[in-house]
């Protein structure tokens, strides 16, 4: 098995029907999150600071956080898949390593493991201040693929 | 180990503590969460359908539903807490095991086992549409205690 | 979504089929490992204190105590699959509770939720000591079904 | 945070403590399987392939491999702690990313991230056939130090 992820740019056709299926998610645009990379099997989300995603002491919320590592995983698995077919997360484990502070945070989604049915991703989330980016969670994602005639 | 989950109310002590904590939560205001129950070791928070919740096929968005099981989950932990402690997240996994779906959905957190420096929580979350609950998402959890002197 | 579990034991066609797969698991026999129950949704499987299967503190080896509890989530979903399919082990997750002590450990596994594709069991790992039980790990698991004529 | 691996060997202190940890560790000389580099922050214990680690199909067992990566992660913890400390596994969760077949297979922790209190380590597993790595299984892990003089 090797890691599906390459440094080329995603094509112009996967890229437009993944920020088109990210705009149809409401959380992600009621929250503030914004799509910033799309490459071959790894997809990045920001998200940046503000009081409507915070816990209780100011810190990002561990639910943002989850929210937008899952979305980056979900679309890094979307981009090895054909057309006329779906992703839906199966499931997830995500690990709090650090309060999650900064300017914005950026969720890393990256596939481990591209099956027929099953795909298996990498998720990291960072905290990003001037150009300083700690590490503040990592997950491992399982998704399943859905072909649209089915659902 | 028993379920440290009992029927009875938590004392208004508790119950002013933890309501006092999630208003300042920002995100769960945001979505429009609230608390609907609190026990000790178990804490209950819904989430009202619309669309600033949905990922994009109208669904409730797997990061929303993570992020109420995972304050439900705190919660519950921090029902068992003295004063003068706080709760973090270490880690959480959830597995998404139907579209969720509803009026609302409804988180359940429960302590599994509360001890001196690490809880253990099931998350369980609903979606309620008329009176039935349909069970839409399963999860384990993970917190830390901190004495909020140590902060 | 219900529970899939029924009280009633497994037909002994299921019964013998599993039995069969169990003893075909090597590991299984090298760890002294047993089935116990197989009720349709749900079988338990103990595995005997020795010294074979500890850690370096005298407790069963976290390994041990997955081992089982994997085999157990696997044949209680495979309880509810037709003829001529397996399953196999996705992921899962667990969570050590309590040092694993006693003159036996018991894994639980119990169907969550069944698919066409996926199921998902709970895992539960008690100590038996006498004739007291305490709940030392517990976990979530997510099988795949094959048929087996596309092994 | 960075990752708290480096090349360098440990030192023979260290290596000693977690030679000898491991020796008492029943299940690991039971299964046959022995650390093979002790670095810190990074440990890697192998498993050759035999019929008491098998699964139904003749592939490792999830249990055999869960086992040996556990305790990978287990002891690249370990290798960051002071004397007079104990290391215990809180919970993981593993991804079986393919069947682990091979001549043997490698277990390998790393330290993600090490805290005062909790470790996050990465599992990844690797079946070895004539010099073809395969990454099999791919793990995380939450640890928790336990002063020697508090059990």
């Amino acid at each position: 098995m090797e890691h599906q992820t390459q440094q080329e740019p995603a094509s112009p056709e996967v890229r437009a029907r993944i920020q088109a299926s990210f705009e149809r998610q409401g959380l992600m645009g009621h929250l503030g999150a914004r799509i910033v990379h799309i490459a071959p099997g790894r997809v990045h989300i920001a998200l940046p600071s503000r009081p409507e995603v915070t816990q209780q002491h100011g810190y990002f919320h561990a639910g943002a956080t989850s929210a937008i590592a899952d979305s980056a995983g979900g679309y890094a698995a979307f981009t090895l898949f054909p057309e006329d077919t779906s992703v839906l997360t199966v499931e997830y484990k995500i690990n709090l390593l650090a309060p999650a502070a900064g300017e914005h945070i950026e969720a890393v989604g990256t596939v481990l493991k591209s099956g027929r049915t099953l795909t298996v991703c990498q998720l990291e989330v960072f905290g990003v201040q001037d150009d300083r980016r700690t590490l503040v969670a990592t997950g491992q994602q399982t998704l399943i693929r859905v072909n649209t005639s089915e659902r």
